[in-house]
Parts: C-alpha cells; structure tokens; sequence
C-alpha cells in the first residue's frame, strides 16, 4: 500500500520531501516509498537515523534540521515519518519547529505507531532527566497504516504494540475488551480481518477522546492508563531494556489492582485484565528496582513524581471501573506503595 | 512597573516560576521582577544566559530545559522572558516545547523587542544555516513593557528598536510615518510621552496584522518589510556585527528603491524614508559582502534565497507604494542585483 502511487493522492504540492526513518526501516520500506513519491516530489531526500528510544534525541533532531538546510527545504517541504513511534514523535517535532512548521505524514510501521502514537499530534523528543519532556502538540496531515509492514515487525514489538490496542477496552470500551479477548491469538498471528479491525477501532477511538481535548487539559489523561507506573518502569530500568509497551502492559495492571484497592474494580476483572495482558505476551509483575521493599516503593513514587500528570506534587492516576469507565484521580502514597509492593517480581 | 505586585495580577496559580534573562539584564532587574513575584510562587527561579544573539541557540535552549527539569518544574509552571528579542524568542520557544507547552510570559526591556519580537507569538532559535530556523507559533499569557527599563539601554539600541518602529509607517499607516518624522529626537532621548506612544500604536498594528494571519500565510508577511536585506546582511556580516534593527534599516532602504525601479514608490518617498532612517541613527547604506559587485549581488542572492521567503527559488520581495499599502510580489533577480549594486558602500 505505501509504495502504491494512488496512496499519495491529494497531498498539496511542493518541491521537495524528506522520508526520515532508520537504519532498520529504511533498507526495508524506504525506497518503495520513495519511489511512490518520486512522481510528486521534485526531490525526495532520505534521512536514516539510527535505530532506538535512545535516538529520539536532541541529536537525531538536529540530524533532520542539518538535512533540511543542507538540501535549502522550504517551508512547503514535506516531511514523511516512516518506521515506528521514535520515529514518528521526533520526525513530528522536527516538522513542528522547522521554520516554525512544515506539512508531514505519518507512514508508521508498528502496530504500537499504527494504533496509537501515530494519532493524535502529540510529538517529542527524550531528554536524560525524562521522557518526551520537549514537544509540541501538532497534527500529521495524513495518517498512512500499512498493516502489510508488521509482517517484518518482531513478535516482541507486536506484544507490546497489543498493550496499546488493549488499553482502550477498561477506558471506554468494554465490547472491545471482550473482541480483544475472543480474537488476541488472531492478532499475534497477524490475521488481516482482525488487524485491520483493531487498528481502526483503535484510531477511533483515540480520535474521540484527542477530539474532545487536543492539549489534554482533561479527558486526554484517559489516554495514559497504565502509563503513569509504565513510564517509572521504563525510566528506573532505563530507557530500551523493557518496550514502551511492556511498561504499559505491566503499568495497566499495576492501575487495575489500585482501582480495586479504591473499590472502583472488582478482583475478578483486575484478574481477567491480567490474564489477558499476559496472553498478549506482555509481563504482568513489575520489575524491582530495589531490593528493600520501602527503597523500591520510593523510587518508584519518585520517578512517577517527575513524569508530567504530577502537578504540583499530587500523583494523579487513571483508574478504571467496573462499568467500564476512567477516573482521574489523586491517590495516597500510602496505597500506592501497597500496590507496588504487591506487584513486583 | 514590572518591579510592582500589582503589575502581576490576575495571572494563573503555579508552583514554581522561571526568569529567563541574560548576564545583562539580569543584574539590573531580575531581582525586582524575583521579588514582585515572590508572593504569587512558591518559588521563583532565576536563569541568567549569556548575552547575545549567538547564545539564541540549541544549547541555550537547553540550558532553559535543564534548569525546568532540575527543579522537577511541571506543566504550570510559568516561564518569564526578562530581556530583549534574543530572550524573549528563544524563553517563548522553550515555553511551546517544555511538555509541549506551558504558559509564558513576556517582559520585554529592548525597544525592538517592546514594539516587535514580544507581540505575535513568533518565537525561535537559530540554526548555524540560519537564523530563526526553529521555532513555534506560540502566544505569551501577557506582554508587560516597563517603558523605565529602556533608560539603560544603550542608544545604539534605541536606534535599532526605530527601525522596526518605522517599518509600520510604509506598510501600512503614513500617517504614522508623519508621526515619527514629528517625534523622532523626542524618541531619540526617551520622551516618556512619545516612548509610550510608539510603543503603543506599533503593537497595535502589528497586533492587527497578526490577527488576521497569526501562521504567515499571507499578509503577516508585510511586517518583514526589510528583512529580507536584513537578513542576508546580518548572515553575510555574521550575526553580532550589525543589530538586526540596523540591518532591517538599511534593509527597508533597498527594499523602497526596489519598490521604486517597479514603479511603485516615487524618488521623493524613497528620499524621505532613507533620511528618516538615517536621522533615527541607522545605516542607509549596505555592507559589500564581496569585492567584486557581480560576487556580491551574488552573495546577497544566495543569502536570501535560504531566507524562509524564498520558496521554490524564487524570490519574494516586501514591496511598498505612494498610498502606504504592502505588495508581496516576486521580483525578479536583474533588478535586485541593480539595486543591491547601488545601494553598497
Ligand atoms: N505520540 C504519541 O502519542 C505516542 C503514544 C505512544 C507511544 N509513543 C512513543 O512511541 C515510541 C515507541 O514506539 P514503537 O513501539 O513503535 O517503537 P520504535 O519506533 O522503537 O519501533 C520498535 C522497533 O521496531 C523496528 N521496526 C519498526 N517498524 C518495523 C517493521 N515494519 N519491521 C521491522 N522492524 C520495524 C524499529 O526500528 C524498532 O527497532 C516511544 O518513544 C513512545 O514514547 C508516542
Ligand atoms: N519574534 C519576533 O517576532 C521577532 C521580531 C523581531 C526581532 N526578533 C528577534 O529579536 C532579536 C533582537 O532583539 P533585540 O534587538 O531586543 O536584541 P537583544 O535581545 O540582543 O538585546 C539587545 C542588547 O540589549 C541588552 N539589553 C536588553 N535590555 C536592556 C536594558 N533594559 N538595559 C540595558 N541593556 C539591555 C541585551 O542584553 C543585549 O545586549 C533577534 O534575535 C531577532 O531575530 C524577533
Ligand atoms: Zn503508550
Ligand atoms: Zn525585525
């Protein structure tokens, strides 16, 4: 599909593209896209960045500006994200700020990119004192999924984009939760019907909520469950041991036992969440990043304390109910190092 | 003014506060902005930056990003920019990316910065391949001009923030022109009256500009009257030589006799602007890049086609006429080379 001509119909003009992508990416899919292009473009220039969350730097940002001014891009140009979501959030944030705004398209190539990152205009870059800390808020102008890419995709990377897929059930959706769960083996063998169906749904859903609050100011924060204790996993381990995803899949449980220790979730869908979650593939026990148990819960509060939905020092979580509803909600330290304690390996 | 509680009113509650200044200003007023803040913070920060347009850069950026996340500063934290144009655009830039966005406010102590840079939500950093390269639309909260602070700056300065102040005149209101060709030794020695004046009519008309094109995709460009002169010569000299009011100055004055070989502008306007421009203590005359003057339209050619006007080759000039009304045209490279030829020292 991305290398079909027709699929880039309708784009606005202009006379020069950029495709940023990476070394694992590109030797697959960018000269296919590129040739797609070619009809439309003057140019189409290719950057291959090297591959990892530890690439989605001030570095790898500056690489992409170096590559527009070298080539004199204007402000027409029109930057293409093809690869994962690294690739996307920083290729999104390069177009935000090139001269203050470009067009770009996001062309992802995980299911993680394809249900999730890849809407909503939320692009960044890592800085070493936290993730996605440097960004802006800017929409794609087009969203192209090629489900037929995943079929390169690691079995590792489609668990962790499944967690993503997964989270949208216990927030709003419990139907979906329930077709998740009736088709989960469907979707880790990449079965067309079922793909395509998750990805659509996905998108839809995640286009309602971002509808209703671009800048997240409110209702956005559903987006996150799990991702408040998935973001301390991710950081305490350090960025690239366990997959975005992983951290999610793992944080959602984490957010499901202290929805229950809220009285909001009863014990058997906390249960059914992590059942579910660990038959994506996805790990269901937190890692310890201590070994003292008081150490470990405190690092733990203190790396969730300095991801952004802490506000003046209040730890905000996304919990889910029973109806299949999200609360966003402060929580006691106290329960909150219950649940970690619980909830490590 | 900045220096009174009262001034501060009426913004929203935040934790933490950051002042954004430089070696310069700092010193002279960051301590009485610190202090008619204190009530309203729990705690407000200081950053002092070195000074210069060259520190209008990556690494002063983050610089702002590194002080923000060691004081664990989350998304309400507000942002000052107590400085000229070099503060205020890069602070407004590290306010639209710091978790994509937190609120800023602008304290603009530069001429140019009161009657220019610190209205219209421009904000940027520059690249080694040019200036202004990256950056955001991103509004400030509130721009607060204490007219008191420009008794320390430099008359050099003064001059260059005329610049922009004159500009309004030809683009858009003659009778403006009449105004400061009136007024212009009361500017020159800091009246109060005319100060606040001209400070207040030029935000009204660049507010008004802004308005109707707040991304630049039409009229917003006619405030760049000059600068695409400008900018080739502050590129070409290297930036820090000439002030950007200086370069934009001699700027306008090749930019009206360009409006005048296309028979826009009669002899007699381009006289009385370039006078003007040379009584406000600025350069009338360009600086030849080049020996040879074929090498150096050349240069200038090839300066301002990275300018982010130029698209798709071709060159854009700000025109101006007899009635006062803007013209974006392209113009073609024979005659900017006459004139860039005649107007070089
Ligand atoms: N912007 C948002 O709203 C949002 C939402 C969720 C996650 N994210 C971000 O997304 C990133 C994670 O995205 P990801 O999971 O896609 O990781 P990723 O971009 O690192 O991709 C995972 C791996 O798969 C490789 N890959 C990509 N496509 C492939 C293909 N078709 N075949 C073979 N290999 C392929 C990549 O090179 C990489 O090694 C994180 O940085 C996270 O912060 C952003
Ligand atoms: N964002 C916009 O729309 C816009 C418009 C025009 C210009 N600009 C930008 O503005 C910058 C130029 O701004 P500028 O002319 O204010 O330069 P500047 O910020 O460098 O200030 C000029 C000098 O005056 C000093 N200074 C500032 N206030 C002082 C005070 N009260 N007393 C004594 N010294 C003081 C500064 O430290 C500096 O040395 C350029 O980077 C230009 O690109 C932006
Ligand atoms: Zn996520
Ligand atoms: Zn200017």
């Amino acid at each position: 599909m991305l290398d079909h001509s027709a699929t880039w119909d309708g784009l606005p003009a202009a006379t020069q593209a950029l495709i940023v992508t990476n070394t694992t990416v590109g030797p697959l899919y960018a000269a296919r896209l590129q040739q797609a292009l070619a009809g439309r473009f003057g140019q189409v220039h290719v950057l291959q960045l090297p591959d990892g969350e530890g690439y989605k730097s001030w570095d790898s940002l500056n690489q992409v500006f170096d590559a527009l001014l070298s080539h004199a891009c204007d402000r027409k140009t029109m930057l293409f994200a093809l690869g994962g979501g690294v690739v996307g959030d920083l290729t999104g944030f390069a177009a935000a700020c090139y001269m203050r705004g470009v067009p770009f398209v996001q062309v992802p190539t995980t299911l993680l990119a394809q249900v999730d990152s890849s809407v909503g205009g939320k692009t960044a870059i890592n800085h070493p004192l936290g993730k996605n800390m440097i960004g802006a808020f800017y929409q794609p102008l087009r969203v192209v999924c090629d489900l037929d890419t995943l079929r390169t995709l690691p079995a590792r990377e489609i668990s962790a984009g499944l967690a993503e897929v997964i989270k949208y059930g216990p927030i709003c959706d419990l139907a979906f939760l329930d077709w998740i769960d009736s088709n989960l083996e469907a979707l880790r063998r990449l079965d067309p019907a079922a793909l395509a169906y998750a990805v659509r749904r996905s998108c839809e859903i995640k286009a309602a909520v971002v509808g209703q609050d671009e800048r997240e100011t409110g209702l956005r924060a559903i987006l996150n469950f799990g991702h408040t204790f998935g973001h301390a996993i991710e950081a305490g381990l350090g960025y690239g041991q366990w997959l975005h995803g992983e951290a999610v899949g793992c944080g959602m449980v984490l957010a499901a036992r202290l929805s229950q220790r809220l009285g909001l979730l009863s014990a058997q869908r906390v249960q059914h969440l992590s059942d579910l979650i660990g038959r994506a593939g996805l790990p269901v026990r937190a890692p310890r990043l201590e070994p003292d148990p008081v150490a470990n819960a405190s690092r733990y509060l203190d790396l969730m304390r300095i991801d952004k939905k802490s506000e003046a020092g209040q730890l905000r979580f996304v919990l889910v109910d029973d109806a299949g509803a999200p609360h966003l909600q402060p929580v006691p330290d106290a329960l909150v190092r219950e649940v970690i304690e619980a909830g490590c390996a």
